[in-house]
């Protein structure tokens, strides 16, 4: 059975209190549960990791290789300037999907790009937890 | 029954033709295909509009106001300079997905940017053909 | 009779029903007959065109010469990029005021700026609808 | 009876003297009464200021509120870096027109764009004294 | 006794009444008074300028050598180009506070930086009047 | 026999009238003439298409593929900001040189660089209509 | 009673032994001592977190929503890049003022510049320890 | 008998008193003596402004036209941002050079080039006092 | 006996197994080993330490102040936005050489340079591992 | 009989060794040869400079006004930055055109502009070897 | 007798023939013996050298440390470019003006100004020969 | 036996003599005598070229081809300019080593940037005359 691995970075944890006119109220746990959902439907496994430090993310994804088909990760914070997250994924070379849950490139300001993508296959934005979903079922598809 | 619109923008008449390195061999017809068979799963309807001009583009997207329920939008090379097409979304506030079947954000110079997607609702990108399937399953469940 | 060209660019039929929070309800037909009023009022004869294909504007342009006495232009998005319809002006050497509905310049950001207005004799912007009107006067005057 | 400021700033005493090639050689009593002409025909009041003195002007504007019912400013080189006259009209929240004699978006050079445009309604610009004009025109009519 | 000079810039007259939605409804003369009793309660005197002259600014720095222990300046929209006031501190080397009512470093843009604070020992910004009651027990603790 | 394709973009129906201080008064006729007598001379033959319209361009050079051994092109303002027409060369793999009859490299500005030339493989500007003739040498040589 | 927390971010465990030209001798604990007293003076209660782990810093604010009144922060380097504590704060909508001991602002160069501070109510710096004590009076005061 | 005029901007009263480590301990009375002495030597008269003013100075050079014969500037800080004094000769037309006291290109910043030096004839830096001396040289000899 | 400091910044115990088309096959515990065996030859004793979290790296700097004699870093990504690391470096005042495995300025890009080498006395770069006993050799005979 | 000078610039001695994959296996030599058939065939004379000395480039160059009616000059790396050779041209006003082997335009980067073209007739780039002969052609045909 | 250099660098043997619009109709001889006579005035000795060989003006440079009492450069082109004649002048320790016998900063282009100006203690421009004149006496003087 | 070619560009003939504060009162002698000794030591030869001229230089490299198993370089002021010495690295494919006695990198301005390091294999700075031992050490160990 496939096995993905789904990586929440920093104010994260936070979801559903954070600027919950951005991000509605549902919180990390029924953004979990969803996914779960899905991966059931799927018939493939995903486990999940939130964390607000870089070096137990970058550990964790070095971690990954031979374990997982495959990682989903949104760096938070991290987007912006993590070239450690970046060169982790560069390192272990698997299969990763970035997603947003706001559409980060609605202003053309410089911080909304993102250093982790050039890594990634590609990216998903603006589709709130949907984007979770669909990220897994392009994994599972590939 | 909802109704989308796909469209896809200059140059895409070449899928399968052009740089089939970076594309593959599938065609703008299998594209379609594709497409139309997530619509049947989902139980939606689905036009498609393909066009190397910008005007014609622009002119389909205000028609859209009223008669479709979204669109999915890959701008081919209008994505880095048409603020036309970018109008012509702020002008119906439809919900819009733009679609890029590389990740346009693999390099980091200016010209991958997008003036479209401040726009849109979301992006996908880097998932080839599979990105116009999640973007039809995004709108049909919004 | 001095006669005047008033084209309106890409997008402008949508007046009246784009964002209309920042542009009120009046259409494009509101304007035009606004104009051609005017028009009556200083003696002078007006023709319009709106079209949203940057070509059929560029060749509008080039049939204008020695029939029409000035051209009043709101390009609409092209104003950000069309060199072509720039370069048309330079190719006429005729009288052309350039107008736009809101303030461009309210926002500092690069995109507002105009590469079309190096070819004009002169821009009015901000002052609604209004604007085309003085733009003519100015024209009839000159 | 409606009443009008007309504020000339730096250098435009110079008129008709400065730079004739660019400006001809109208003088600013030429302007003045140009647009007192204007004002007479519309059945409005309309008062002057010239100064080479930044702070003069920004007290000018102080004064004006509940004085006139709006400004006409051509700011001369204040326009390049003036953030006082700017937010000088910022405190105001008058009705501002800013108006230049020569079309200063000609060259596409930074100092040529306006720090006080965002401030105001619109602007005017390359249309000679016949600016003024207009600009009283526009705001008698709003 | 220790003596203080407070220099309020350009437009800072107009508090109060100047985007009352920003800086809220008390005038210059309300801040005047609640530094002077910071002062009665300090045991040191104070003195104020408000000009939005940048000239007399520069003379009363000038002349402030030997007569003050200090200086607490808000220089209103003088901050982001008045080379001249920065200069008249290098030339007097006093101790300056450099004081704004709201967070200047709000937004990132390059207008919002400070050309003086360079010359300052130090910045306080975003706490309303109290931050020159705070300047001043700086300089009298210093 | 082998068949070369020349296409003339936006404006360049106006040669000969256009700015007639710079380009001379030969026409776009004349310059045709001259390309296919030296056609004639190296044994191969020539098309033309002048259009205006970007879409039109990028299609002919979508139909070009497997019908000319060859394309020059002068883009006109297009050179400038089509990068549809960029991504057009890129999908035929053709062989291209890109014509300017005066010297775009003249002044240092940014907007006088082709986003075009990338997919071409030469350049050559400034040798007015002989340009053409020798960029089919250089095409019929390789 | 009021409840405040005072963050040292990365190196300032350092402080009189770190570069003591520019900082003096004291140490953390002097400081720490020298704002517990203001404390005392001012009736209100104050916690200590100093830590050079970004993520320690984030999980520590997410905590101190409910728990305090306001926090006082001096990120140390984090200043210049961290925007997970920038974000950390727009998440728990705390008022926060951020203090610098030296006057940050005093070189023009870019990495001067704070990422963190327009989530904070204001900016204090240049004031030495004093301004921590300023800080914490602003807080208390409002 | 030739007549010149010597202006010292802003600041330039506190010569001998400012900064002393960069420009010595001599005055502007120490400086205007040696100006003086030299136009006696050259047989031609002088006049002197300082004025920490912007619009006095600018008015000063509108009334020199056609009373002297010469200009030479020193704008102190004006001479990083005064587009208004910079017009001031671009309308009188007269012969202007501008000289600094100490080598304002030793920095390569921004802030240290001069937007006034387009429209004088020279620039003398770097020597002292005597750089007026040779300016008025230099235009008595022209 | 001379005793110095090695760290290894974040991914660099995924060497031999990261990108081994650009570091070769060799582990982190082969570099040890290399490091280690030089240091036997230059009678020096050497300390490693490799970390992911940049909080671990920053106090272990802390500590090594009066416990070694100088510090080889290879940062890693860190390299690129840790001022953190920097201003620990700029903390301890140590003898630091900075050393890259690959050629980091091999490309022109902005994100090659290294925010951590202007408190370090110099840097090594692309000669591989040998980087290291180099740079311990440097400080050996330093 | 007219007569030519072809200037090569610095490693172009180099030719058929350097970066054999770009510019093939021909010489210098055979490039001479070629362009001197051309001569041969076009009834002019011809001359060769090859140096990697700039100043004997700019030498040559003062030397060839009133002795060739024309130069083709490749100047290798000096093309980014040698002012001194485009400013030679600019004194000695003879026709020149440039050449480069390779299609210099192919990446958008700052270094690949040219800084002599200005003062060129024009240019011709990525026709290899035939780009001289092609230079010639258009040089005997002015 | 005091002993100085006057370097003419690249180009300045064709003045008088060069761009004679800007530069009149004098020669370098004309202008060395203009140097010679005032020299002569001085009672100081001058030495001259003009070269289009950066390395031959970098070897005079050096081997002048104790010769001459000062140096007087016009470096011609390399003024844009050259940090070898920079560094040059930075390893000799000399007093060092740089002379521009036109206005060099008239254009606000980055490409005039000066690399070498910031090793010399000041400039003179836009004097014509003139300048060359004045530079002596400043030196003599100082 | 293997040997090796050692490069002092501009300037580094005044070792000991420029600037000694920075790098010592060592000369050029004393450098090539250390590595020399080094050489022996290593059983390896090794030549020496100085030279203020680029095109020495330049011509040098092009002979080391065959001659030489690697160079070491320390451009000098050429470093920040000398795409000519770059590209013939670039030509003759061989093992260079840049090295610069002083921290180049100190400064994060742009000049300190090396144009020719991207043809090398690395970079040693910072170090001292010990940079070339190390750089001949490691061409030697490779």
């Amino acid at each position: 059975m496939k096995k993905y691995l789904v990586i929440n970075g920093v104010n994260l944890n936070m979801l559903g209190i954070r600027e919950p006119g951005i991000y509605g109220k549902s919180t990390l746990a029924d953004l979990e549960e969803m996914v779960t959902e899905k991966a059931r439907e799927l018939g493939v496994e995903v486990d999940f990791l939130q964390s607000n430090f870089e070096g137990e993310i970058v550990e964790k994804i070095h971690g990954a290789m031979g374990v997982y088909d495959g990682i989903i990760i949104n760096p938070g914070a991290f987007t912006h300037y993590s070239y450690a997250i970046r060169d982790a994924f560069g390192s272990v070379k698997m299969k990763v999907i970035e997603v947003h849950i706001s559409n980060i490139h609605k202003r053309e300001e410089f911080r909304h790009t993102s250093v982790i993508v050039p890594e990634c296959i590609g990216q998903i934005c603006g589709l709130g937890f949907k984007g979770y979903v669909l990220a897994l079922e392009a994994l599972a598809d590939a």
